[in-house]
């Protein structure tokens, strides 16, 4: 079983210091599917033509330095994803690259810059790709690879969720299931920046004495098991109402977080672990006017394609990782040719409570 | 059982005729209860003090006339009602009555007016009370009885519900379940007067042709059986995507008009038949940007005191009432004596889906 205590202390960054890279082309690679299904049936290892690999006009020519293996990256091979990319695909949604050679009219981009994608399912398993150069963004090469192969799902999630649908102020109290998933790691510790008080809520474990340790370390203000709020922590504990919930489990434990939450709150799903569907108490909605609503991070950033927000946030998140405010969750690097043992592990360990396996490009 | 379909194309207003009511105090009398429990245990008749009908500076003395029985008074009877009244208390949210005297600085009330109260939890089942005269709203003598004192919970719910929470243009499509509930009704023919198609979920019953031709006569667009919508006839109809969905049953009922809505559409609860909590589909709430509120009539009513939309609504619905275009479901009128069987049979007729009984202070 997955333990999340191992050195829980170490920043992402004391891992992987970026690689000393040297541009080169041959042996072009990529992963791709032909068709939706069991991830380690349906993906498959092929070279890449290397005549498609120069950059026209405003394109670049990446050079993938890192990129993980996702939940979602699961779903959409499987099939189960809402957007389902025409076949054959390359999967992929995050990742991190340096920029081999740019194309004559790429201006603010130049060779050896690192970048990330921030527009979805540009399929970043594979060793080089020709893209937009406004479809990515540039981040420091000081950046840890594995930091910034992850930054565009959970620390962008996280960061939208505090911020776009209540007005949270330090000393306010926010609730959330599934604390310890990769995302609500994110977010216990931008409470913690933020001087916004946490209520997290995990799954009964045998190892919940530890889990509590390391999300405390994190910065949660109170960590409970769901049995423990099944038997009124929160009154027991007489803590403040929270004024957002932010729900990653569903069934039951998406109305039990509801129930707490004080009147004309807003109530966020972003996950469904439990494979159930959200419960809502009937009475929430109608006499507490709790707001039910959902977040998906890929929708945020079609419509935030230029704007001001998107940009402060990147802003924000690099600085935070930089000062090492803010760390992700543990993860491993597995060789882009151990690519199955990755999607196995991945599967393997139950989903976003699980470590993350980054494929690593430069090995 | 209750069949809806008797005289179902009558009018209410051809039922009551306002009554040639000459004013007269004597014998004042309400109904009370002193703790919470089954109503009629609970509620009790007994005589007024008449030395507090002194109506003062802005009040006004109002005789009752008639008072419907609500499923919303049988909850707050029982205690299952988030709002508590001090105890003892008379029941009663609705009614219609006249002024009988008005205090030296009331201006713009008359004594012979028929007024409404408009904020709740005033306690309307009994033939006399003081009130501030900035509480009623003054209605038309020509308006039945049974009309007036049915207006503020299910015309004004449907109302606003189809108002606030959606752009509805002529052509577009809402959902709703529990339609043939009293409020059901007051939706579609809304929907009917303002050319919103209206797509309608009912109970499996034995009488359902009966129900689908009452409704369709009402202005229903389409009306299928739960078991008919779990069967796929949206599909079937190939019927477009509704953008406003309206729930008052809850538990899967709610999850399957969810699946059918609009992306960006809302789905308002405003009542719970089912007495399950609200299930809604996870990846609606994702991918598809649905936003899950409640309504609550009386929280309007407490936020918008002197809005131009309250007095809108009342107008516009008075006026439709008025012109027959809108017509309440089946009642009938109790003796205020009798308010025992009033309430046993408003028990019994399964809450919203029954007759509505309306006590009668004239006979």
């Amino acid at each position: 079983m997955y333990s999340i205590v191992v050195k829980s202390t170490q920043k992402l960054s004391q891992f992987i210091k970026p690689a000393a890279y040297r541009p080169s082309r041959g042996l072009a690679s990529k992963l791709i599917f032909s068709e939706y299904g069991e991830p380690v049936k349906v993906v498959q290892k092929t070279s890449e033509d290397e005549n498609v690999l120069q950059p026209d006009k405003n394109e670049i020519l990446v050079k993938m330095l890192a990129a993980p293996v996702n939940p979602v990256d699961i779903n959409v091979i499987e099939g189960t994803y809402p957007a389902r990319p025409r076949l054959p695909a390359v999967p992929g949604y995050e990742g991190v690259g340096i920029v081999e050679k740019v194309g004559p009219e790429v201006v603010e981009i130049q060779e050896g810059d690192h970048v990330i994608p921030i527009h979805g399912f540009l399929g970043t398993w594979r060793t080089h790709l020709v893209m937009a150069s406004d479809k990515v963004r540039k981040v420091p090469q000081e950046l840890g690879l594995a930091e910034a192969a992850t930054l565009t799902i959970n620390p962008c999630t996280a960061y939208r969720m505090l911020k776009d649908f209540s007005n949270l102020n330090a000393g306010d109290y926010i609730i959330q299931n599934g604390a310890n998933s990769s995302c609500g790691q994110i977010i216990i510790q931008l409470c913690k920046l933020w001087g916004i008080n946490s209520i997290n809520i995990v799954r009964n474990r045998p190892d919940l004495p530890e889990v509590k340790n390391y999300l405390t370390e994190l910065g949660a203000t109170y960590v409970f098991s769901e049995e423990e709020l099944l038997q009124n922590a929160i009154q027991k504990n007489d803590i403040q109402k929270p004024i957002l919930g932010l729900n990653c489990v569903g069934g039951r434990m998406a109305l039990e977080i509801a129930k707490y939450l004080e009147d004309g709150s807003v109530l966020i799903t972003y996950g469904g672990m439990s494979k159930e569907p959200v419960y809502i108490p009937t009475s929430a909605l109608i006499f507490k006017d709790i707001e039910v609503r959902g977040f998906w991070m890929t929708r945020w950033f079609n419509e935030n394609d230029d704007s001001v927000e998107k940009e402060d946030m990147f802003e924000e998140l690099i600085t935070m990782i930089g000062n090492k405010d803010l760390q992700g969750s543990l993860y491993e690097m597995v060789k882009f040719d151990d690519y199955t043992k990755a999607l196995e592990h991945t599967m393997s360990s139950k989903g976003m409570e699980g470590k993350k396996f980054i494929l690593d490009f430069t090995s």
